[in-house]
């Protein structure tokens, strides 16, 4: 009788944040039931976790391995149907390599890999597994990010003419400028962190970001990166100029020294006939300009916003909903496809945006390091 | 095991919004479990609601009473712990009282009752229950709100010396421009919707909001209230001029009239060293003001704020939370509460703002109807 | 050959800001050379001045008697055709009568008078003299301003329905909470300052604005005004509930105790179809608000503005102008009477606006001290 | 007796909108008198100008060499002594030679030169010269440009790390987008406008800015720049990354295609322990972020501003001055070098500016062409 998808969950467990984020999400649409995960690698954490949050701890498991053992062995209608992926970066790959090769549905948090190598094959496990696979973009499931996706769509701002990306945090400055620090945090350690730090955890957003509002996909680009230290290892800010593939000009900056700036994720987007802007810390307010025209600020909830864009939000115009009705919005999006209900491709973010993701980074880093020149990315 | 808090609700089913924000708000923590209810008067809806939002159906109720006396049948490890109560408002007393008599913690949308004699006759209720209960002024949820009530407790200000609040929306328009429409709108039909539409639904929210924010009381009201047309029996607008016990003079600016407005509830409290301005539609920017020195404007999250704040943020700065987040917070006091665990007092909205503020709309009524005369509200 | 307007000047001399507001207005549109006049009452701090200003100090006189009288000698092709009178509040009204009774057009700062039977004279004085008189409530200068009342007076926001203006400063504060100085401050003494500080000085503004931009008339009046200490005789912050003469309701709030505010003055005007708002402190924005439509920010130099405001605006779009500008538009419409060219009513404001604002103050004061009552006007 | 400085005007007549903000800036401190010029080319708009603007016309000149030979016929202390240029670009090379080669002051309109060459030419003649000479980067005169700069310097936000400099507008978009429109326009015919439209015009404001702000110096510069179609011959858009000679790294972002835009130019500068935010189009708000601390809001006025800031703001804060109290400032500053009064380098930009600026856009175009390449522009 109770339709509500059956969950697990890897990771998220004791302090963390983004277990908070994923529950809380789960819930908003009544569509999601957490029957089962492995929250701590310890396991008097993992079971203190799950009874601290509530869950029985019979599904509770020691290890990722046992999760996929012992779900196997339920009837499929009792077995975990989807499974959110929110370990460590390296443990994205293999956790969802195994969980789409076994059949499960994924949600997974970004950057769903390492390498763009992983990332390819794990494309191609899930082109044979054929289940739902998400990847968390959390700011693309804004309603006012939805709206801007459709009127861009709908041709409301003409031909796109220029991109500007911004994502701007200052939370690295304690460590970059102390040398302990900054050699012994793991962000900034390329064995544990990958190749890039700010373009790699933030970068993406933005980059992923442009190309869900414009439809357009990036061709070529060229960056310079900043390590501020010469004993760093892993850049901390970065500018990156890239053509679309259409020839369409713009630029991602992306830093983690804007000192003062908390999450300043903006978004600008200039067609012919109008432009668009948003920012994620105001995120209820969608500005469209024209020339000669006054400014016009949407807001949503409102008949004028497009189906995508209402079906995001839960209340009346004027009540504020913020960053984890965005990330409930992208899990009401999965339990649809899981559902085989119609869903629109806006609704969340799949592999397709996870590959090109790992691909973006590894082609900024390559720019970068080859003296600032222009890399294809579609190669 | 699994020690959730056994909720119940009573209505929220159907389209209702406000059942998606207690249900929302009530998994935010991981604090309650929906075990049961009385969603939708017909047992068919109830029943299909139930389904729908993945509660299982054996403790859905076909009516409050029956809700009643099977729960008490059940040993009390099991029972209903807390119901949450959003039926239509006429129904908030005659419930919650009896809910009270049988000794469930309560929580109770606004407003509380009808009248202020049902208040008063629950305020008696409750003291011989000794149950918890909560009544939903939303909006001291909100982690800004809380810093301003610690910040000018903890003599930030000063002295406060004037209280300006304003709660704006436009929504009654197209209703009170319209004669047949106007005649037959419940909320503007003293018989279902009490004796004041404007200043019953929003003026209390304010009225809650300033004594909650600077923990002074209104002593006297004199107000002007706009009916707008000779036919229409409820306000749909006015001004509150006010007196504090201790003197400090303030106003209350309420109104459904105010064209274009959404939910523009701005709170301004000015101390004889510094000023605090607060904006429900910007629910997490905190303006401090003082002469001669750089606007402040602070943020959720961050290290400054008091410990009562904190509390009601999950994420770090930059990372916008909402309404949902601000009953979320309402619900985890509730829960310590229930648990009794140590909380504030400014957690959680109790019976004495329900009662205060039956007994302000009452007296801002008379004060309109003898003349926009001074009504002391404590006599 | 040189057609500028003769003008001459009373007061404004040493350190005056006000001053400079005038001599900076009065040079912006070409129209006006200053010719002489009486800055200081010091014959040696008179001349230095001048010479400081660059203003040739034959035409400078020892006091306004004697500018009068020679004025009056020359020729009237040589002779001052206007003076701008910014001397002490009491001067006003003595200087602009015989000012008008002797053929000058007066440009007079605010308050016109002390008094509103002063008020009543000059007005009487002025339909015989049929000069030009103006009285700079300086913010109904700004183009936006002038867009508002257009608006307004063109339907945009339908029948107006509600009226809400704000004047709040905080400057007061050192001088209210120190016993000695509010003993001693001109501005609290009402043998120097008139029957009320807060209500006189920036009441009036707020006053003079609403019927500037809805073209309406107040009727009646019901204040609460506030002055903190017992000892203290003049009003430092007041709110006014009035009713226009159609019906329509609204308020002024006027404060000095506004803690951290610096001169923010904003007006909204709400109307059956939409409403406008506008903030002194950000001149160049004009927000329209629809029920159920974007926000709409309307900014000075567009094309889609009105006549009178783009003849208030000097530069393009994007290049912001100030509260200088705005007192320049009102000196080039007083320059339009002047030289018998057409000009909208809206250019400056006249004799009307000055003695209204005379009794309002009467009327408001009048209204607290009788305990709170209506006070009709227009009586 | 009369102190003012004598002022003569190239250009401006008409319906310039350059030549009313220089008289309406000259004027403001009462330091400067215009004596006479050359408004138009041709004599009897020349003449009826002079007329409109009330200058006595015996020293209108019927072109710019009469105007040069008459004027040293006077005595010297009757002979212009400063003159400002704001005639088509290509003029103001030849102009501002010969003024200088034969004594005078100059305030030049920017830009200054129409080549780097030409700008090396008139640097060595100022040389010889000795006289004062400014070109008119109006925005530097903002009181919170001037903050920021002091600010900086006084290290309130420790080292720069990054900077950001936007300028954004969209008004060519009617012309780029015409075939026939875009092959007419003077601003975009390289005969005519130079090798840069976009990074001639604004770019160089933002390249000015930062130098101006930060006080460092931008060592090799690599942009993208954007023609948009192929039969175009100068950017509209670009976006230029540099390096300054320190190794500190930012970028500058220039756009006539940013469709809605005004005249948006907003600066930001990170540094370790704070960052500085400004928007030209609230010119009266400075933004101070720090890590962990609110969000500060400086504005002019206050006595927490430097002496440079507060030399540049006429009255108390909360009366907003704009665009044209900028120009006022700096032609304060050329008043107090033309009297050989002390003043601040920050007061007005020189020569020294002047030939960066026109460094910078040959190096930016020369970026672009090499295939976005760096270049040095201090070689």
């Amino acid at each position: 009788m109770n339709s509500k998808i059956r969950l697990g969950i890897l990771g998220g467990g004791g302090d963390s944040l983004i277990g908070v984020l994923h529950r809380v999400a789960s819930s908003m649409f009544d569509q999601f039931k957490i029957v089962g995960g492995v929250f701590n690698p310890k396991w008097e954490d993992n079971i203190s976790f799950s009874e601290k949050i509530g869950i029985p701890t019979d599904r509770i498991y020691k290890d990722f391995d046992t999760l996929v053992a012992e779900e196997l062995k339920l009837p499929e209608a009792e077995r975990i149907q989807v499974v959110s992926i929110l370990t460590p970066n390296f443990l994205h790959f293999p956790m969802a390599k195994k969980l789409l090769e076994n059949g499960f549905n994924v949600i997974c948090e970004k950057p769903m890999t390492t390498t763009y190598e992983e990332a390819k094959t794990l494309e191609a496990t899930l082109k044979k597994a054929k289940t739902v696979f998400a990847v968390t973009y959390t700011y693309t499931g804004y309603p006012m990010i939805r709206q801007m996706r459709e009127m861009i769509a709908n041709n409301v701002i003409g031909n796109v003419q220029k991109i500007d990306v911004q994502y701007y945090q200052g939370w690295i400055n304690p460590v970059i400028h102390d040398e302990k620090l900054r050699a012994n945090t793991w962000r900034l350690d390329p064995e544990k962190g990958g190749i890039s730090c700010c373009i790699g955890d933030i970068g993406t957003h933005a980059f992923d970001m442009l190309e869900y509002v414009t439809q357009l996909k990036v061709g070529k680009v060229l960056s310079d990166l900043n390590y501020v230290y010469d004993d760093n290892k892993m850049d901390v800010d970065g500018t990156v100029l890239f053509h679309c593939t259409n020839g369409v000009k713009g630029l991602i900056r992306a830093s983690q020294i804007a000192t003062g700036e908390e999450n300043n994720f903006t978004v600008k987007i200039y067609g012919e006939k109008a432009g668009l802007k948003w920012e994620q810390e105001n995120p209820n307010y969608l500005y469209l300009l024209e020339d000669g025209e006054p400014l016009r600020v949407l807001k949503p909830g409102h008949a004028y916003n497009s189906e995508l864009s209402l079906d995001g939000t839960k209340l009346p115009p004027g009540h504020p909903e913020g960053i984890f009705d965005s990330m409930g919005n992208i899990y009401k999006g999965v339990a649809k496809a899981i559902r085989k209900e119609p869903y629109d491709h806006g609704e969340f973010p799949t592999m397709i945006d996870g590959v090109r993701g790992m691909k973006f980074i590894e082609c900024v880093v390559e720019s970068h390091l080859k003296g600032n020149v222009w890399i294809d990315i579609n190669e």
